[in-house]
């Protein structure tokens, strides 16, 4: 692409355009941070005006019934299914990731250690997001039964790595880094083959692939719904257990949301039947009501639609970035084949830190990640052509003025 | 009392009076359910408004830092520490009482692990709140190392059932059924003197009556912010841990927001110093941002007023009805003395379910627990004298009427 007005051609033929209207874009910005999180959907403030007016203020506690409370966690699970690839009854919104990792995860070891218990490896990568590998190293501990966590440094060597001593493979389906997507089913028939089981992470695949679940034969999945499904900020998380697991495992986390009569305050803890055994405590509402507005723009599409925008995304950035900063020390480390990669890009520069506070200081807002690594989140739903095409513009005018050196810009912040 | 206007006096000379128009209270109802789900602070629409227009909709993943979203596990702490006798930066709100209780029982068990590992016992009450004792079995399952919850019928058995072999107690301070209050400090010197720890469960005593865990040497405390507190519905849970256990102590929910640098994506975990290490994974911002409404009207009082006119409620409440009430079935649950009893008073009536809803069909909310028992909880910040003498009005006409006989009021809903 040579030209601006090229892109905006792409625009005007956009099947997805006219969702872009139903989100609060903030004036003067391209964002590309919405694998971090996501744009706010338009309708989110009027609904947390009727969850805090209404539900709470008028109703109080009658809302736990009347206005479905109680059931929202399983409600908004069955309407993320379709997203993922689950089935009715198959996923609930609660809790973050990380607590929802060790409910899986605890019992994903406490099935292996019953078929067999001299498997002991929990496999994932170094590149993981840590705070998965904090979790197992947390539960390991714990336990205190000679459990190891073996980690790999490239995709490439999981398939050595999974063996016959192998419990759990805990993998995140993209890299939160690098973009790698790994191909679900023919790693989880790999998993199987071994004889261990897939726990996957989904927090930067929902709502930007594609996700085939069940179809994939995984075991277990837990994911985030502030990213792409633009939930919110800290939104809560959700976890996927199929049915042929529900009722076989129980998870330490026994809370009084998932036993089987909450209300009759049994002294001893019942599982619930199904995926209520995945819930633990009274659920924060009005986080938890603000998920919907995001979910509902995806019932106006389909994953198959959002996929191909987000590869005709992702590969005019890395075109534009390649033709037009190639005077420029950027790397991509992103894969090029689109089947090995989600809807995220990152380049790695010497200087990157202080390269994405120019950029953000200019309005095109990414992220960076250490090492070097400069981060772009393409999200099918509000992004735009013109928006890759100003941003790379952004991006070579910073480089070359070298604004990006400017000394306010050097003090290294905490989040990005 | 004999005259409504003698309750419409108290009122006038009730120096919390001017609390109430902070609270957007519904027309047409008395709402005495604050012990469950505390009413909406007027603040709190404007608040969730700012929050998701301006941060989340304008600043977008800035607000990380700017509007201080990651800060706010700690700096809320700190804002209710001063509630429950804590110390700065030893409170942190986050994910829910169940979860907390989770972390701290673990670490609690742990921590007498090392000191004397021979103790193999948890100590609570059978009529504590059930998803504590959950919980507990959750753990000792998980632990498989022959932990015993040993439960006790009556608060009366607590000090011979803690002895020598107890590593943890897990006491509620005030009961959720029949309103009963421990001396915290008492049965603290009794648990230490024993050798064991205490773990305390704060979800009906803070903001409710003065609690000083610092003052009574407890070693650990849970405790939740929808009730009294007036956080919201399902707003997070808070876990309380003093500076003499912070570092000596690591939980199992190890997640990167209790990580000693949780930006520097290190693959291996390393607990913050001091009370970070108790966080887990990212929070709903949005109903976390929800509990400083609440909190902040604490600041413009203090409680030990709030006490002092919590039991004048109470005793007023309890006098009322045995005396206006006195032809039906009605007998007092909960302690008549002042310091056996937080700020709810039980009535058990033998079909108190169906009292209950007629009491609500009337917009007098009250709740209901099994078996028979009718809760009434008085929130001194926007509970009047004349709403228990209208309340006890309400009661005695629907007894008088036998209108809770009603069949529309007999199916029994999940939730109240």
């Amino acid at each position: 692409m040579n030209t601006r007005e090229e892109a905006v051609a792409l625009d005007s033929a956009d099947p997805l355009r006219t969702l872009r209207d139903q989100f609060a874009l903030p004036a003067q910005t391209i964002y590309l941070d919405g694998n971090s999180l996501g744009v706010a959907p338009r309708a989110a403030a009027q609904r947390a005006q009727t969850v805090i007016a209404a539900e709470w203020g008028e109703s109080l506690i009658r809302s736990w019934n009347s206005a479905g409370w109680f059931a929202l966690p399983r409600r908004l699970g069955n309407k993320l299914a379709p997203l993922i690839g689950a089935g009715e009854n198959e996923v609930v919104i609660t809790d973050t990731i990380s607590v929802n990792l060790f409910k899986l995860l605890s019992a994903a070891v406490n099935l292996q250690n019953e078929r067999d218990p001299k498997r002991r490896v929990i496999v994932s990568e170094r590149s993981n997001f840590p705070s998965d590998l904090y979790i197992a190293q947390g539960l390991m501990a714990q336990l205190d039964r000679g459990y190891e966590l073996r980690l790999v440094d490239d995709p490439s060597e999981l398939p050595t790595a999974i063996d016959e001593d192998v419990a759990v493979a805990m993998i995140t389906q993209v890299n939160y880094r690098t973009g790698y997507m790994h191909d679900m089913a023919a790693l989880t028939k790999h998993i199987h083959d071994k004889g261990a089981l897939a726990l996957w992470d989904l927090a930067h695949s929902a709502g930007a692939v594609p996700v085939d679940l069940n179809g994939s034969g995984a075991d277990f999945a837990v994911g985030c719904t502030y990213k792409y499904l633009n939930g919110g900020p800290g939104s809560p998380a959700f976890a996927w257990v199929p049915k042929r697991h529900q009722n076989e495992i129980v998870q330490p986390l026994s809370g009084w949301w998932g036993h089987r009569a909450p209300f009759e305050m049994d002294p001893t803890y019942a599982p619930d039947t199904g995926i209520g055994r995945f819930l633990c405590g009274t659920q924060g509402i009005v986080s938890m009501s603000l998920v919907e507005c995001g979910l509902d723009v995806f019932l106006q599409t389909d994953m198959q639609a959002i996929r191909r925008k987000s590869q005709a995304l992702c590969d005019l950035f890395i075109e534009l970035v390649e033709s037009r900063c190639d005077a420029f020390p950027l790397t991509l480390v992103t894969p090029r084949d689109q089947a090995q990669r989600g809807s995220h890009v990152s380049f790695e520069h010497p200087e990157g830190y202080a390269v994405m506070q120019a950029l953000i200081a200019r309005g095109v807002i990414g992220d960076y990640r250490e090492p070097h690594v400069l981060r772009f989140g393409f999200t099918p739903l509000y992004t735009r052509f013109v928006d890759v095409w100003d941003a790379v513009e952004t991006l070579r005018d910073v480089l070359a003025t070298e604004s990006w050196r400017a000394p306010e810009f050097m003090t290294r912040g905490a989040v990005t």
